[in-house]
């Protein structure tokens, strides 16, 4: 089982670190974790080969574990929202984790509010509408994760290393874990898009 | 020729009449505009039905046009960038706009700077890296539209419909009507992923 660790990660001071942390969780459960950094090294940072790199990363995993922790905003790292389209597109399962257990509504309105009722709905500072599902980011996100697995699993967490969100990943990671040993153990055909 | 047009349009006020004139300038090219906000008419505003509606609008597509336009960050809607990453696997041609013309370092500058120099590259406010490419988005967004199409298509323009980017629409549908000239007087096989 190859699964693809995308996110801000990345960005972080220590990437490369963070990243190592991470595959060793999910070295813990038999688990193989594809970092994107580890092919950003060898492309020396051009934009066209990490892009490529990343790519054939996802085409060689079985499904994508995605860091959703808000980024530069209210919301996910555009980045990560296009490789999570991505493999989705694919049909492979996709999980989802956060250090923020807030609602993206709330977000919204502690970085673009006040908010202002409109109608049945809220909307921003500038005037634009905020999606109120109760959802923890973009729906197009947050229901293509629910669809595949459950819900983003959030642990609050603060501090530097928040945008990587340990707690949370090893709760996903865990979780992925035992849903692989059911499903190994009924021996079912493999259901494409979810475990 | 329909085309799936995505963006944070859908978030504007007046975002039905915004979307019934990018399919006006579409259908002057003979071209068959879809917009996401057809499908939420009929699913009373529900999440799971908005999103099966748009990924089968996507599906019924033969290529995408993207609406980058900041949104509320200094990048673009991460829901639109989920559905790039959703056509891009599909392999099918994804065009890009927006009304910024400001490279993605610039526009982090503004909202989380001031940067500072880290190495080669530059850190946010927050020691967090920032892609340092001359793109205008993140390197995933960015590069999947310059291997499909060519470079986002951008025109400043500001005013409360800056977010919608009409001018940079009409600029990127007059260049793929003309591509799709070229391509039909030639009559060769389509290229899967370009035009």
């Amino acid at each position: 089982m190859r699964l693809y660790l995308a996110g801000p990660d990345v960005f972080l001071p220590g990437a490369v670190q963070i990243g190592a942390r991470k595959r060793g969780i999910c070295a813990r459960y038999g688990i193989e974790g594809l970092f994107p950094l580890d092919v950003e090294v060898e492309t020396q940072g051009r934009a066209e080969p990490i892009f490529r790199g990343n790519l054939a990363l996802m085409e060689s995993a079985d499904g994508g574990v995605f860091n959703l922790t808000p980024f530069r905003g209210p919301g996910a790292d555009a980045g990560t929202a296009f490789e999570l389209g991505f493999m989705a597109a694919q049909g492979k399962p996709v999980f989802g984790y956060s250090s923020n257990p807030a609602p993206y509504l709330d977000r919204v309105g502690v970085h673009c509010g006040p908010l202002v009722r409109h109608g049945q709905g809220w909307r921003d500072r500038d005037g634009l509408a905020v999606e109120d599902f109760g959802l923890s980011d973009n729906l197009m996100l947050a229901v293509s994760i629910a669809e595949s697995s459950l819900d983003v699993y959030t642990v609050a967490e603060e501090g530097p290393e928040a945008l990587a969100a340990f707690r949370a990943f090893k709760l996903c990671m865990a979780e992925i874990a035992a849903r692989l040993t059911r499903w190994q153990s009924k021996e079912s055909p493999h259901v494409q898009g979810s475990l």
